[in-house]
């Protein structure tokens, strides 16, 4: 399996990008890179070139850029380059820290839509108190505006992700709504909870509320990218606030809080474990035709080894044929 | 001012409810009280009588009651005979912890609609780290399916309310999005935006995220209900999930860690006044005829106590009147 590698993306990029990368390929020999980016920068940091070739790229997409812009001017970027290898079969996979907005332009308009699917979606990982797994949550933010049959295409997908990539036996798959009875919502979600509830294999378990998700209430859990998008950020703010208040209120209280929490340190940082995303990789551009992971852009070394690792997971488990498979045996309207 | 009082809604009613009517009662001699619910048992905890009168009422509306059905059905309830005395003009406002959608219901068909209001919302006060006072956000719930001329109002609302409830000199307010560029959004939002920038006098700052709300990033935050909904549960359940782990953490790990947490004890109780949602109040049914506040079933007395503050308020700055006298002198379309 060849990994096409934007190498410049991100705050750190490129060392923790070919940190990243070195620890997967010394760990798995079926992997190769493609390094797109600055080749002089790229080959300062990498201790060894076994299964990695670098393809010295001129421009890096910004995280400030206009996404489609970018993609459309910017065709000698690391970004764009790595998703045309891509596209031409040279790359079975793509990994980036880049400007989201244009990892996903990128995904759709040049790798291209997975044969039946309308809308990629964007699928991070969240903790959940109850597994290790986490659970996916689909649409966090690609789409605002949404239809029923993306809703129902996006479930499809998060189940095979869990079931394939996760290996969660029975995924529970969920609907973010304002309560859990089936009548709850507006009008789209009534009706999405009718569509979902009519998909065969997918063990659909109903309404889902954001107060419960990091309880682990479902496995998948499906949304419009309006709300998703306002949920996952209302749950990045509320953590790092908390967070934040946390040590302030430990270190600016003199000493007592201070040998307290000299005390209580790795209790305190087993919580940090437990919201540890880097252990989830990165977030799935899920329904294009090849597999397309994005870590955040504050990502380190091991956010980036276990992205490529779930990278590998999809690409090996052959999850992205079983959605075509899935989609093609069902009836045609 | 004359509040009626639902006696008998929440977890720990009547006791907590009198308790914090009693503690107002004795602070504010203009406050006169109207408790509806059982005799017997308001007159167990009702320590003086001092104007206070107890309205006997035969049932309760419950969590699990279905809303619009308990307000038809239920007439002898504490709930609707306080929101009928209101509308009888017995009373100026109403206080209740119990059934939310029921009190949603009571407040829009008992008491009515504000002049030139479509839809009353529903607004609760969340934390800010950069101020006492927090910021307001509506809707949180009240209606899922929204119009731009809603969300106009409700901008309005808040900013009075920010303006004379909470004396803030200059609130900002803010539009709720997935992104905080103008043309962010699905197209109820960017049409949103755009409605809000051209109102008169309410200080829109446009458009914020919400990975910044506990921030403090605006103190007035509109929004649809769905979307408005979860939001707050994703902040409430993260918080939650958060400072359960914290708990567990510093308990499960042995005494090194238990006698940190001794230590740090007072810091850690400061964080959580900072998320003392209690100071606030309750959350406002913004856009009935009547001030109508709404606390957490769990609440105890000093959030009691705060609600009927924060009623008298609403009621002596004149606030409905202003937003009365503000879309009269809107031109028709």
């Amino acid at each position: 399996m060849r990994i096409a590698i934007d190498t410049m993306g991100g705050d750190q990029a490129p060392q923790v990008v070919i940190q990243g990368v070195e620890q997967a390929r010394d760990q798995f020999q079926d992997l190769e890179f493609l390094l797109f980016g600055d080749e002089k920068q790229i080959k300062k940091y990498l201790q060894n070139s076994e299964r990695v070739t670098i393809v010295p790229t001129q421009s890096v997409i910004l995280g400030t850029d206009e996404p489609l812009k970018a993609i459309r001017h910017k065709k000698d970027s690391s970004m764009v380059m790595a998703a045309q290898a891509v596209k031409a079969g040279q790359a079975d996979a793509l990994f980036s820290l880049g400007n989201s907005g244009a990892l996903l332009a990128a995904g759709i308009f040049i790798i291209g839509r997975l044969k039946n699917i309308m809308r990629p979606a964007l699928m991070p990982t969240l903790p959940a108190m109850n597994s290790k797994q986490g659970f996916s949550f689909l649409d966090a933010g690609a789409n605002a505006e949404v239809k029923i049959n993306y809703l129902k295409q996006w479930a499809v997908m998060g189940f095979f992700y869990a079931r394939e990539v996760k290996e969660i036996a029975h995924p529970r798959v969920g609907l973010l709504n304002n309560g859990t009875e089936y009548d709850k919502g507006d009008s789209l979600h009534k009706e999405a909870y009718q569509a979902l509830s009519k998909l065969p294999d997918i063990n659909f378990i109903g309404n889902v509320e954001a107060t419960n998700l990091l309880e682990g209430v479902a496995d998948v859990v499906i949304t419009d990218g309006f709300t998703g998008n306002a949920t996952l950020k209302a749950i990045e703010g509320t953590a790092k606030t908390i967070m934040s208040q946390l040590k302030k209120a430990l270190l600016n209280n003199g000493l007592r809080p201070k040998v307290g929490a000299l005390l209580a340190k790795p209790a305190l940082a087993s919580i940090k474990t437990t919201f540890d995303v880097a252990a989830y990789g990165g977030a799935v551009l899920m329904g294009v035709k090849a597999p397309v992971v994005k870590a955040h852009g504050a990502a380190d070394a091991r956010t980036v080894y276990y992205a490529l690792v779930q990278l590998r997971m999809m690409y090996n488990k052959g999850m992205l044929q079983q959605v075509i498979e899935y989609f093609d045996q069902q009836p045609k309207k």
